[in-house]
């Protein structure tokens, strides 16, 4: 059983939350990869509204949400806050565990809440069309629903082996309204040259995301969204935060621990950036811990460095920790974490310890993932599981320790969609993946040419 | 777009109506089917709680809903009501649309107001185990839930073609601790029987329920548990109409027409009955519409007699349109409506004029709920496009005759677990069912010879 703390939708933050203000050591800038000096806005402006570039660089705290993005926000938000009480009973170790709950969205998970702000600022500047990438598909799903909300198209790229493999979040899309194309595609350049290479190749998310920008490029009308990495992005999931630190208020309590998992940073950036802002000020000491697969462990595992956001090498250069933006990430079932790269922004928090790392095999995610099922009655989707699974080590090292903890971690979205990856945990058809240093060094080599100082 | 009309936790009704102490004609009593005398509570006690059967026989208007229940209801409830506005401007028709919501249950539906309700009074009176059935798998998951809240066992029997094509459900069931039996099952004399007359028989819920009594008759610690068609569990639903009624004051609305799928019956009362209420004293005249799928018509098709409620005969005669208790419903995917007979308290109201029923075409209902799920964000569960697809014909024939209306209805699931359903229907895998007199005279006349003047 839990308890639910609920905000009341007046209450609901009316601000993002920009960590960039705070931040001791700001982030180093995207390069342009043919000059190396920092691009600038008109580099970005093919592929971007204006107003999400001015995001992009902002060093302003606080930017207002538009009503009519918080309007939106109000079909499932405030997001309720939950005591995990049957999850502590079945812990019994002297921690008190709260979690946010973002799969009551239209999509299931935290996704639409930086969607929904992306096409409100496309529709604003005239913008017909958006194209995207998606693997799994929770983004494509979330940015679907949120350009059908705004009248706006959309086509997704998705990752050829998910869209053959994982017929249900296409025919979301397609519900949505949003064309659902498998990548890599004839309809690109980047498709193409992969096609020709090999016309089985199964995909990845750094070649979908090069057929989403290609697409985009191309069209006065068409800009390009990205579900994660990027500042804006992370900036439009801090309403998370700011609503779990009023949630915790209300409740009495405040977290000595944030957990969240970690794709690309957006979702860990979401519930922990309001937190961080009191330990960067000095006023709490909480820690908080992003947890990525062993089997793509770009924060435990990668280089600092400045590499590509795709396969094809169209984005600027970002200054973030990767496995190179060529590494295939073994097949996991928590599509949404097997990205090469993490947002600039966590990269440069991990670099200057402000955060922690922590790599989970998916096995141990997958049997919390079920330990937490039973105990509080909500499915959590596999990417979510690894920071369950992270709270139970944090529960046992406080057990043994003897110390009194407060936990809250991100229960990102919902496992309804994803039925047949707990199918094949029960079969034992899942395996863990030992990361080895020939895939470290499988990718990274090439990555080593694109520094500024080479 | 929708918006969304919230109801504070503190205004949560804290009772539930029993519409029995206002209907002007009371539902007849079940009979005991050897006497065909009426049954009392001595014999219902070998398969429930004492406290839900004195709710079954209650004539008290309302009924105090126990702390505990409302502790678990709040991890969910107050449910949202949303206005269509979306659905609305789609459908360009005088109509205001309101549409609760009971998708953001554990489970995705309806179906956990009545499952924590029933687990906690076994709970109470020291129930160690309870059996059910399920079709597709929505009650057995909210029941199975509810169970593992209580610390009580839970054995569900599944129908086999939805337990061997559709192993999602049966896999959360599974995570929230159950043990789930194809059925007919070797367990039972009733699936024994059944079995040896045809050893690939594919199951049907007539038969899950006499499985499942069965086995909860011949354990004292054992009780069972029903997810539709009896008074306490329709009782238990009407929590979502009262809570409607609250928020539609709050949007300063009352609705003409109420509509919900029918399939026990549970779903629709839930919504409809506090509004009936109002009907019956003559305050307020609103239509309330019961929808049922036209390969399943007992509404339209039926004949209200005495009937079982389950296949082998276990149950007491319950007076109500039935299709007859060995009627095989054609496949159609919202399985949840795949019963054979309708609630006494419903087919009461239909007989008393006081409630109207409506059986639709599964491909009507499918589109409609791809047209609302691209205006509204939000996939319905097959079951619950019933309601929107009257809804659409209510909005039509609104514009034609140039009346405006309001109707409010039940999206009592989502569809997240249901996407192969959608995925056939894009396909056009999916047919409609013209319900032919065949089957209306093919398990009838075994019910004639059940009827007390026999």
């Amino acid at each position: 059983m839990s308890k639910k703390i609920f905000l009341n939708e007046n209450d609901m933050p009316r601000q993002w939350y920009n960590i960039v203000a705070d931040m001791p050591n700001k982030p180093l800038p995207p390069l342009h990869p043919g000059t190396k000096q920092p691009v600038g806005p008109e580099d970005l402006a093919p592929l971007f509204p204006m107003e999400l570039i001015k995001q992009e660089v902002s060093t302003e705290q606080y930017i207002d949400i538009p009503d009519e993005v918080l309007d939106i926000y109000k079909i499932w938000r405030p997001s309720p806050l939950f005591r995990a009480t049957g999850f502590e009973k079945l812990l019994d170790a002297p921690v008190k565990i709260y979690y946010k709950y973002e799969g009551g969205s239209p999509s299931g998970s935290h996704k639409p809440n930086t969607a929904v702000a992306q096409a409100y600022y496309s529709k604003q500047e005239g913008v017909k069309k958006i194209t995207t990438e998606t693997g799994a598909g929770q983004w494509g799903t979330a940015l679907s629903f949120a350009c059908k909300q705004f009248g706006i198209d959309c086509d997704v790229y998705m990752v050829r082996i998910s869209h053959d493999q994982k017929p249900y979040r296409k025919i979301m899309m397609n519900m949505f309204g949003a064309n659902v194309y498998a990548s890599p595609s004839n309809r690109t350049q980047a498709g193409r040259n992969i096609l020709a290479k090999d016309p089985h190749a199964t995909g990845s998310l750094g070649i979908a995301i090069s057929e989403a920008i290609e697409m985009a490029a191309q069209d006065a009308n068409t800009k390009y969204a990205l579900g994660s990495v990027l500042n804006h992005v992370l900036l439009h999931q801090t309403i998370i935060g700011q609503e779990a630190e009023k949630q915790m208020a209300m409740a009495g309590d405040y977290p000595d621990i944030v957990i969240a998992p970690l794709g690309g940073g957006s979702n860990f950036a979401g519930l922990a950036f309001p937190f961080l802002k009191h330990k960067i000020n000095g006023t709490r000491n909480v820690r908080a811990i992003a947890v990525e697969p062993a089997s793509c462990p770009k924060l435990t595992k990668g280089k600092f460095m400045y590499d590509f956001g795709d396969t094809a090498g169209y984005t600027p250069l970002l200054p973030m920790y990767t496995l190179g933006h060529n590494f295939s990430p073994a097949a996991i079932h928590a599509g949404g974490l097997r990205y090469h790269g993490a947002s600039v922004l966590c990269s440069q928090l991990l670099k200057d310890n402000l955060i922690e790392a922590q790599a989970l095999q998916q096995l141990e995610c997958f049997e919390a993932g079920v330990l937490f099922a039973k105990a509080e009655g909500i499915i959590p989707a596999p990417e979510a599981t690894h920071a369950i699974a992270q709270v139970i080590r944090e529960a046992k090292k406080a057990k043994e320790e003897g110390v009194q903890k407060t936990i809250l971690f991100n229960l990102c979205g919902h496992g309804f969609v994803d039925m047949q990856a707990y199918a094949d945990y029960f079969e034992g058809k899942l395996t863990n993946h030992e990361f080895t240093d020939d895939e470290l060094s499988s990718a990274l080599p090439e990555v080593e040419a694109l520094q500024p100082n080479k």
